[in-house]
């Protein structure tokens, strides 16, 4: 499917293939990787050809299309469906996107009596994957506007807003338009926009990278700065809000994101910069009381002293690569998802909008 | 001179020209710069082939050496001087020795009526720069000392400390031995340290390249992460103090260090971890009365968005590249020097040590 909300076209079906922008080469090389099988959904997934939490369970929805061939056993696509939901811990779209296409097969096999996976069942899965996709768009959509109404209700009026961001929460990390960045895209689609400061965000770089190729290709304003200048940027200049992303909301609105996101809640709130994280409903699960329960992934040390051949750091040096850590609910002033907002999220409130 | 207090001998004097251990390129590669002019001097302070600040001001001293031609006039030696203290504006440690520099000729001049440099004063700014690094040697063994036993009188006892340091304030940065990396190796000498947290440091990676290096000379263990997992790594882990260098304080405590360093103590205040900023009487300006009125050096948008030849981000991409921030004097439990140990810094008790 197109997107016609943002010119970055991140995830694409080519009608047997799935084909993803790699977003490991961005933005030297626009480069382009085709997936044929499940196992090479779970691979781009595990090294990052294709990142982001809305993206990984889109990217999933396919693979299980690919994994379901006609005339192989359903418990063979079961058991791909469990590798592909195994293919990173912390994000838990991918998981919530395969639990879908399990359901689908279940519901398929014992109406059907099928042990074999048959055309029928692969057009249901394909459709699934399709909606899927589409959801996320649309949901990108609306957050755009329900962030960009909430920021406005608060700001005070008469000037343009300045807003920060970590990671790349865009059309490259979902299937189009954006969860952050949707909202920014909303506020610059009206002119409330003055500028962006993104973080790099170390050791992957999605800031300077992805979110600045993304942001180039919209005529965005924006600011590259080092995560570390983000308290110097804060006293030195108005930044308004910072906008984020999610892998991962827990019950009691706790957020798992990209590492320096907690750090960066925790100096916002020291210098009276709002805190906004932006995600669909499928980022969050209900099933965790809170963020103490998130299993964080870490990441090899090479992705942390080496870029590309070359190596930053001493050899043998010893290497702590978290790549997510958790925001308590308490430093978050708002959850924007497409069923609605929520201010000072509490369990209270998230039980209201999503049981 | 020889350090014997580390392994390291960033700064040395051949006898005719300031050999440095070039700071650029390591820990790949270990390559020394020559300098025969004071222009070569004031270019690899500028390019950071040196950098920390006390190891800028013993360069710009031995650099003033270099100034001194005999038969040269001196009003050209003063020009030099100039040249020379202007070659960073941030570290004060730089224009503190080079006003000692210009003092002593000003007063072999008054004294002998020269209009020339002679081998007489040639040789008394021999022996001035020759003082002024084997005094930043000497305090830097006084500090680490003091340091330590301020950390240990602090403690409770029964573990051994687990501490963070943020760019380089070792050997490499000093004359030897290090103002932050000194109490961390006294530390480490009577085996009360557990390990180094040490930040990469970005842009210019001082932690990841440098004190990783100095670390692994030294056998001490560490371990490397990205400076937004700085907040990570205090919930994560029992984290005692923060530990690092500077490069200007104020005459109210406030002091201005490497980029981060602000958020830093932000964060390590809000995780129950101390605070400690390690430096010489020469980086103590009383002159200015808070942080504010520090000049904070911004430096070109390639060493944020280019690593050697490989392009980071877009082309075209806006840059803030603020290499220093200011740490207000309310986030620093002590502040250690060698002329003693300043607890919980106000105007007064820096007053009463520095005036």
């Amino acid at each position: 499917m197109q997107s016609s909300f943002s010119k970055v076209e991140a995830i694409s079906w080519t009608g047997t293939q799935l084909k993803l922008l790699d977003q490991q080469v961005l933005p030297s090389q626009i480069h382009y990787v085709l997936c044929s099988t499940a196992e090479d959904v779970a691979k781009a997934i595990q090294q990052m050809v294709v990142r982001g939490a809305p993206a990984i369970g889109i990217s999933a929805a396919y693979g299980a299309v690919l994994a379901a061939t006609e005339g192989q056993s359903i418990s063979s696509l079961m058991a791909m469906l469990d590798m592909l939901s195994a293919a990173r811990p912390t994000a838990v779209n991918l998981r919530w996107a395969i639990e879908r296409m399990r359901k689908l097969t279940n519901e398929h096999v014992s109406s059907s009596a099928e042990e074999q996976v048959t055309a029928s069942l692969k057009n249901k899965l394909m459709a699934e994957a399709v909606a899927i996709h589409q959801e996320d768009v649309s949901a990108n959509q609306i957050m755009g506007q329900y962030g960009k109404k909430a920021i406005l209700a608060s700001s005070s009026a008469g000037h343009k807003l300045s807003v920060m961001t970590h990671c790349n929460a865009g059309a490259l990390a979902t299937g189009g338009y954006g969860t952050a960045l949707g909202v920014i895209r909303a506020l610059a689609e009206t002119n409330e926009l003055d500028k962006v400061w993104v973080n790099e965000t170390r050791p992957w770089l999605q800031g300077a990278r992805l979110t600045a190729w993304e942001l180039t290709q919209e005529n965005i304003p924006f600011v590259v700065g080092v995560d570390g200048a983000a308290a110097y940027h804060m006293t030195t200049n108005k930044i308004d809000w910072v906008i984020v992303g999610a892998d991962r909301i827990t019950a009691n609105g706790d957020t798992a994101n990209k590492i320096g996101t907690y750090g960066l809640a925790l100096l916002a709130h020291h210098h009276g910069c709002k805190f906004m994280v932006v995600a669909p409903s499928s980022t969050v699960d209900m099933s965790l009381a809170s963020g103490e329960e998130i299993e964080i992934e870490c990441r090899g040390r090479n992705e942390l002293i080496m870029l590309g051949d070359k190596m930053l750091a001493p050899e043998n040096t010893s290497v702590s690569n978290p790549v997510f850590d958790v925001t308590p609910a308490s430093l978050i002033n708002m959850i924007v998802t497409e069923r609605g907002v929520i201010e000072n999220p509490t369990q209270a409130k998230m039980q209201q909008l999503f049981c």
